[in-house]
């Protein structure tokens, strides 16, 4: 059984989390059979963590978790947090498989989606103060 | 003269800033001459500030400058801060039109790129220590 964990930085603003929520429920949409569940963690500051996020997948049979990290830039959080994390999970589970994919910030469709954010914004011309 | 400014929050690292730069440049490759120019500017902690480089931008001769948010959540920084620094370059240079574009995390392209994402990494089955 193979799940899908979306790891986001978390927030002190309610908002922000639910914003990563929200996601969360898109991606499960998308997911369809590919993924049995489709979950979200934090790394701070919100709930649930990520220990938490990976004991609720495991105690639900899930044997395959591949963990997305929602960050920009390959950061302190990118480069040691998530995964001494995610190394404290194997420990705790040695039957599941774990898999890191890059995280968003190193993603080779971010520029052409920039520019189509660009010129969305540009059609609309939008002023900066709406 | 129309020019796009990513706008990044900045960070101690060094390394994410550069990260940023390179992004900017790739979108500079994309804008082919869609754009007279192509800048990023940080929020706070590296340089140019987004006042310095719209400065810059408008020494040069832009005329309509639009601005992409280049932030996941809408916390204070893109609730206020880049509103308020806006603000103050429209009231500096009034001749200027300047457009403010969705920011990234609300781009309705984003949980399609993570759904990509994942996909490749359980493709490529990374195990979580690389």
């Amino acid at each position: 059984m193979k799940s899908l964990l979306l790891i986001a930085h978390g927030s002190r603003r309610s908002g922000s989390n639910e914003e990563i929520r929200q996601l969360t429920s898109k991606l499960r949409e998308l997911a369809g059979a590919e993924y049995q569940q489709v979950d979200c963690a934090f790394l701070e500051l919100a709930e649930p963590s990520i220990e938490t996020a990976i004991d609720r997948l495991v105690a639900a049979g899930e044997t395959q978790i591949l963990c997305v990290p929602y960050f920009l830039a390959r950061g302190a959080h990118v480069a040691s947090d998530i995964p001494e994390a995610l190394e404290a999970a194997k420990a705790k589970h040695p039957s599941v498989t774990f898999t890191t994919s890059e995280y968003l910030g190193e993603a080779d469709q971010l520029p052409g989606i920039l520019m189509q954010i660009a010129g969305r914004a540009a059609t609309q011309a939008k002023p900066s103060h709406t």
